[in-house]
């Protein structure tokens, strides 16, 4: 089903930009875990849009309400089930969308796929929106995995082609803007603030790194670590590539350029190298997962746009009412750990154990 | 299960590298399709090695046996199984990388994810080998997509940095190395015997275009097109990254630059231009389906390398044994039009209709 | 996932009985089916309690909270979730539970299952309760199949031993007591009070007969119209043995008797007897798909019973608190009927058009 | 996919009756489990038809050939396959099933479901030659969870009315006829020899009984135990009801006699009585679990039976050509036993552990 995630771990996610609510459900989280809500409230905060000048002036109530699944914050074994109330809905701002459909968004296909039934208010279920409810199913993977010895960290890795520069491994959850190098951050967001000014908005990546992962996470084929995270990343509205490790770079590489050799390091064995990304065949190797997803220009934008009416099959322009992020990278860098967070959960609830003979 | 996919059309690939037989068991397949035996053969012997200077010498039987799922080479509604006999195993030739894994193969990882009982031959189910299978169930999904009006076409898209030029809706299925540009593709068969000379390998890209597609294909969040197709080509070994239409430059773009503007042509809704490489939301918008996979150069390279002797745990040289290809590309394309074909026919079977209330 | 059903139609339930709320997502319904409130909140009203001398005097508070998946009570193809506050919670009366399990009920399998963790209140995940969401998903299928001409009526067969008689293709949904047979219901609804009175309670028999079916519905093997209904009907509580047309009356007949031979009846093929219940190899012959669920008694009896004090290992006397229905089978009709018609929607909405070559 | 079981073992079964081949997939079989095949083959025997009175006559080559996932009979984590050939394939008896469908079989709505492409011969996928395969896997399964102490054991419980007697407990798996008491055994196989006299079939059932379970083996709703074996039980072909603990006697019973009170017994928590056949919830309460499962009579009668001409619609006499089983209850035993133990793994693989916080 496309709104499900994880054999494991099963991901359900429900709503529209402006249905009564959105929220999700989660199955198979194992009973006797006790979240923390104030770390998942300071989670979704980073995602929260209205805070700053990169992003969205529109303010949402992203509050989660647990519906099911906890006896006081401990997981009991059914499913948890988690809503946001929409209590920002403007839904007069959209009511042209379904005539003429918006460049860039899903609009036009899902007009058709639909037979003009689909929720177009602010882009229903298609919406960014949705990355809220990913945030909380996510946010208690993190804390799960945390407690696991599992850290899982993500940091814009570029804005418009400027790169931010450090190392990965550090963690910028307490920034405002999450760069490891402040100094590109304020490039970048010198950047964000032209585009904005300009009417127009800038695409950019994510870097994503999963330390303390044990060897033989994942499986082979199809159920790699490479096929689980792609297919959850994948869901996030915007993003156009995944790549692992060295990533796209090695279609330029040779062989010898480009193996991980091993060496003993304090009594385990390591790759002295990581352009494998931590995974091998689809299976961890003991080294950092690392991942990078590239995100498009957020499509709406404040210029006027040729489009088509559908009624009368006539050009048309346009212009997409409401307010947007000029850069939807900042606030992707959650929702990028999130996602993370539950392709590594559903995979690490599913190992087997060895049995002898 | 790690070695299935889809889910209107279900695929289960089984087999090891020197196994008795591997082969795949597709469920799903529309009873009343007659395959085309000697097309199918013809795609099949796209990806066989053993032919030319940039393959392995190997010689690899790979003519499908079929078990089950068809009366007179037509789907009788049963699950349709077929094997390939493993005639040219040569097992002697892996023994020691049990105790000394590969770099950049599957074998440490395989080693502790199960306990020691993996089967190391060839590198088992971990193995190129098995695009064999997955090749014969896409063969059959790109002729039963075709009688649809739906071309799926790749090509060598670079290797090592060498570009191809051209058309990519141009067919390179009779070539022998299937690059739009004959003259690129020299300079690519150049660069791979400097790599062979060299004892060494190299990486490249292929690209895969699919035309005809209807819009409305794929499904929201977790089964859009572009989670499909990213969880099928990361099943092929070596891929490291996938992206969609303009992919990872999207990055360092605009959105007025970005955007897809709709116009009517000949009668239809159209986008001016295909950035998004013909989806948005993760459904198809009816123009060119464009995705890029990048393949890492092939981690069995004729050199001495660094890795460890995991009974002992000391560093340990190992010189892989056996006849490899320099560069895996070329024979990747049919593979990836494979991947490619049964991820759009699985999406086309769990179409819906619209109804009416 | 335990608490998911279905391939096409994908419901998946939560809430525990006392959590904040219960509810269902219904994933894969058509866009642009529009529901009729006031015939769902009739359906949800023959599942309520509290109306009559036959049903627990606890009152629910059923009324369904649609949060996502409608535009103007008509579905736009995004998951469909609904729920049901808990407003009559009263968790004091369960407290002692966790230490001394009833007899007949979850409680102890589940404290073990989950270390102690689950949700005790009302019997948690595992409550009855739960079949409200079911009737929820089960009512719009129920409206869904109406207007393809498909029936799902199920009535009590059955209460202790007391027999219906008459016409099982007949409705009984306007009846407060649904049996075929108002003469044999009244012998029913004396033996309840007869129970109700010794503190005790009956079980019993729920058939369900489904018309208007096309031939071929359901899938070989696994997949069987028999597999999909016994694996939701064995998800209501209390069902212990699910018989398809004559059942466990087969293991005492001969080929000769229970062979439903063809003829041709108004220009249609059509079975001249029934034995079968309508399905063949698991596909639908189109007659009457006809089944039958045994009920037990409610395990909730105001009797003392035996049981043991997990925590200090000794025998225990345990009054099992709360107000319970001295026969769940007038209550379980609705759901055996709406668990029937999710079932058949999703084998409905999974046929395959035969494709020709 | 209608040919596929479970979720942590997952099964996949695939050929006809006359196809080249039979066989399975088993996908998430442990790693290092070394299987005996002596033990495999003498339970694949009690399966096998040809050898007595009471089956058919037709010799079938039921050895097994594994084609992947194992190394020197211990699986290697793989998804291990094997296939049974078809050797005694003989067609021409079935050509004329196509247009005059047999009553009892599946021909007329395979016939409509499939178009007309569906595999006629010996009933195609639909053919009880396929409990085979499920026998493989089955087989595997129960080596697998003797060795974790849990035996499954199944019995003719009776035949045309005939009852078994004696302790479930027991194994006839060294049996020719594999009932408890060898003296209604006799009665059972002259009620049998009396029908195939006759030209005539008969109908039974079979009990099973699966004994060293852990406490708290599967899961709520929709995967409980109940769930999870009815649907593999309805599977196997012939099979119309399926019961657990006291079954469809729990209709007539009152609570006090129904619920299972609970004592101590050396220190562990123990149910008094088993009414409810080790399962709670759909979870195992440490209590044997028992099940029936009811059979029709063979289908395949040797006398002419009234069908219809699909070609022509008119009415036509039909005999059944092949020899066959004029009772598949003993046959039958082996592949409830199979069903049980993949079901019974497929829950025992799933298992959580508590995860303190």
């Amino acid at each position: 089903m496309s709104s499900s995630y994880g054999e494991n771990l099963r991901l359900t996610i429900f709503g529209q930009s402006h249905s009564a609510a959105i929220g999700m459900t989660l199955e198979g989280l194992p009973a006797g875990f006790t979240y923390d809500p104030a770390a998942l409230d300071q989670f979704l905060a980073r995602r929260a849009p209205g805070k700053n000048a990169w992003s969205t002036p529109r303010k949402e109530a992203d509050a989660p309400e647990f519906l099911s699944g906890l006896v006081d914050n401990t997981t009991c074994g059914a499913p948890l089930t988690a809503i946001i109330r929409n209590t920002n809905a403007r839904s007069g701002d959209y009511s042209l969308l379904k005539t003429v459909p918006r460049p860039g968004h899903a609009d036009y296909p899902a007009e058709v796929k639909y037979g003009g039934h689909q929720d177009v208010a602010g882009g229903g279920h298609f919406s960014a929106r949705l990355t809220a409810p990913l945030c909380i199913a996510g946010g208690l993977c993190l804390q799960f995995l945390a407690r696991e010895g599992i850290q899982v960290r993500a940091h814009i890795a570029a804005i418009g082609g400027i790169p931010d520069e450090g190392d990965p491994l550090l963690s910028v959850a307490e920034k405002e803007f999450p760069t490891l190098s402040d100094a590109q951050g304020e490039k970048m967001k010198a950047l964000i603030a032209e585009k904005r000014a300009e009417g127009d908005s800038i695409g950019g990546l994510v870097e994503c790194v999963a330390t303390g992962l044990p060897v033989g996470l994942g499986d082979p084929i199809f159920r790699g670590m490479e096929n689980r995270i792609a297919q959850i990343v994948f869901g996030i509205p915007a993003v156009k590539g995944v790549e692992f490790g060295d990533g796209f770079r090695v279609a330029e590489k040779s062989g010898s350029e480009n193996n991980d050799a091993y060496g003993m390091q304090a009594g385990e064995v390591t790759a002295l190298t990581n352009h494998a990304g931590g995974i091998l065949g689809g299976i961890t190797n003991g080294m950092p997962l690392v991942f990078r997803a590239a995100f498009k220009p957020t499509p709406s934008i404040a210029r006027t746009q040729q489009s088509v009416n559908l009624a009368t099959g006539e050009a048309a322009e346009l212009n997409v009412p409401g307010r947007h992020d000029p850069c939807i990278v900042p606030r992707a860098v959650p929702v990028v750990e999130a996602a993370a967070a539950i392709a590594i959960m559903d995979a690490w609830l599913g190992r087997r154990k060895e049995i002898g003979g």
